[in-house]
């Protein structure tokens, strides 16, 4: 097989992989930059976001809209930016339909006025669903590399 | 809709993604070496580079290819290699076939014989057209995230 | 041509472009994740690792096998955990249908209960073939950024 031809299917993942990769980048610049409506709208209605830091996790596109207000809340006071890399994608589709995405994550720092800094790195679990045409998040995993996983 | 059959347009969309990634691939690894003639020439004849951490923009390709001369050549002296990282790319198109590119910005400098850093945390919006098949910036506007955004 | 139309050369590449990127997420990802007989998988049985770090290449899967091996006992040792993000990739077709791949590298390196810090900068210089339908390093170069290039 010519590496110039992959096949048919790899295609349409191609495209599949790079509508996740799209739906990242917007999804994580909408909390980077305090659009905290946007940010709790890429969950569904039911969404679950846990984190190996946080004994419970956020239940609920509410939980993750209080959530993500608090720590921006947070974030304006300090005159912190704040900058999330996703990276390293790897997407597999489950037989119902819904999609588990993997990725790296980097959390950058940046006070105004000062140095930036890498943050964290973590590790990520997504569950992704597809409604109404648009891609959500239906359960989150992420994983403190500097915390036990459990 | 199930996941595996984004609409075709989505697929039209994948290719254009793509090629942006490759673009700033080739675009800023020909700045991080040194070959900034090759740099100045994906900009367009008249293209603007604008930074909130300089009062001017450098305005048209002669200009963009002095700034990156002279910014090289401070480097080769300190032996310093810079790596500037471009990602979560986001793309949208205008009315007018040009594209909106948004991404996130990490330099990274790495002195010889010394130890790897990041640099600068950005944020960089662009405006991209197309010459003769190839994707070409006609204005860039980076914002570091240390500094004011005007 | 309108930006929404990239030629149909293009759409294929892109769907090798985005194969590409997926297999490095992949094989990064079993590397950091410690899963070392899958990372030599990802090399050709005759597959070559250099490093600008290393005087001796390791030559063979089953030098690879060990090596890696070898860096993640000490990792698991120290209780480190490590991610490779590769980056700012540029893909190339060569005339015997192989494919040259440059990306940039960063190696972040998070001890358990510390502070997550960049570890190393490179660059890497990848010669991909396609063997049952799976693409394969059948060498690679890694420069890192601080030590001189040969």
């Amino acid at each position: 097989m010519p590496l110039s031809a992959p096949p048919a299917e790899q295609a349409k993942d191609s495209a599949l992989y790079q509508e996740v990769l799209h739906f990242y980048a917007r999804q994580m610049r909408s909390l980077d930059e305090g659009e905290v409506a946007d940010w709790a709208g890429t969950f569904t209605e039911d969404g679950v976001f846990r984190a190996n830091a946080h004994p419970q996790p956020q239940e609920g596109r509410a939980a993750i809209l209080r959530g993500a207000t608090e720590a921006n809340r947070k974030l304006v006071e300090q005159n912190v930016q704040r900058r999330h890399w996703l990276g390293m994608l790897q997407v597999s589709r489950n037989p119902d339909g819904s999609l588990t995405a993997h990725t790296y994550a980097q959390i950058i720092a940046t006070p105004q006025g000062g140095k930036a800094g890498l943050e964290l790195s973590c590790s990520c679990e997504d569950l992704l669903v597809r409604e109404d045409g648009r891609l959500l998040v239906r359960h989150r995993q992420v994983y403190r590399d500097d915390l036990p996983r459990s």
